[in-house]
């Protein structure tokens, strides 16, 4: 069992504390109304829009230190729907890992629509959580707690692969979007 | 029925002439040692190695003026499986069509493994087929070709979008490098 805290009790903050509680873990979930209190998870699962990223490491960067901080957020530019806010060549992930260094940032579940995670299947297949990181242990300890859920954990490499999950992200949300995926659906990981 | 080219003769070429046979094409199909063939076809599918384009820009760029082009190449740089080997902000079909200002490029089949285009599905899902470009006639008659052979063709945009199906199409490849996902699966597109 892990202490996990969650940031976000919007749709995907509400299915990931629906995941984690399947698997006995204990949660704190917390959002904006809660900003003085302070994170005691040992995985902080930051399930807020990209947008909210910068305040919540200017406010809470000493508390995420040593910590497995998991990045959800997908940084796409809804003005114009044609492009992430994140420059081409790194990601929303890379951001935030160089502005907590002392944190194990770890990319997961931007590529997993809500409906998805309550269900734990995307059409016939287990919904798959890719995770992206660079540090080992922590990715480990995200997998434990997809895994726990009865979800298909799949280790997507370093952090530098949280480029190609947004990137998949994005086309995913812009077909659903157009209504060629289902919101419900989505990209499926066929093992 | 439309008249249609395929360069390469390889895995996907195969697959692919496979797949618009069965919509009953009139098909050309040539690989390196027919370089000296014209390619008659309205449609012309490059399926290469991505470094090929090169090639085949500098001997055939006259003749496939006017035609819709389709790329399905992944640049994946396989000395390092870390990068693409075009811009972070471009993508290969983007270079292609600037080496091609008369043709209508086409981003299509570069998500697809081999097999489930001989197969037909993905899992239990019927194999999508992602389709970018920028010329809205040239993208419909590619998804033709794709639904008489009994798939589903999804149109993913403007040929921008090709960058994200070539990521989406690196993560997959490395992934079943790295037997996380199946050779004949892949990412499933769940309506």
């Amino acid at each position: 069992m892990a202490n996990i805290s969650i940031l976000g009790t919007g749709n995907m903050g509400q299915a990931i504390g629906g995941l984690v509680a399947k698997g006995g873990h204990t949660v704190q979930q917390l959002n904006t109304s809660n900003a003085d209190q302070p994170v005691t998870g040992d995985i902080v699962i930051l399930a807020v829009p990209h947008a909210a990223l910068t305040d919540i490491v200017a406010t809470r960067r000493e508390q995420l230190t040593g910590k497995v901080v998991v990045d959800i957020t997908n940084p796409v530019d809804f003005a114009t729907f044609d492009d992430l806010t994140v420059p081409a060549d790194g990601s929303a992930a890379a951001e935030l890992a160089r502005e907590l260094p002392g944190s194990k940032v770890v990319k997961a579940f931007n590529t997993n629509f809500a409906g998805t995670l309550a269900t734990g299947s995307v059409g016939t297949e287990t919904t798959a959580v890719l995770i992206a990181g660079d540090d080992a242990d922590a990715k480990a300890a995200v997998a434990d707690v997809v895994t726990a859920a009865g979800l298909r954990a799949v280790d997507a490499g370093s952090l530098k692969r949280a480029r190609e999950l947004e990137a998949l992200a994005f086309l995913q949300i812009s077909l659903a979007a157009g209504e060629k995926l289902s919101w419900t659906g989505g990209f499926a990981a066929v093992a």
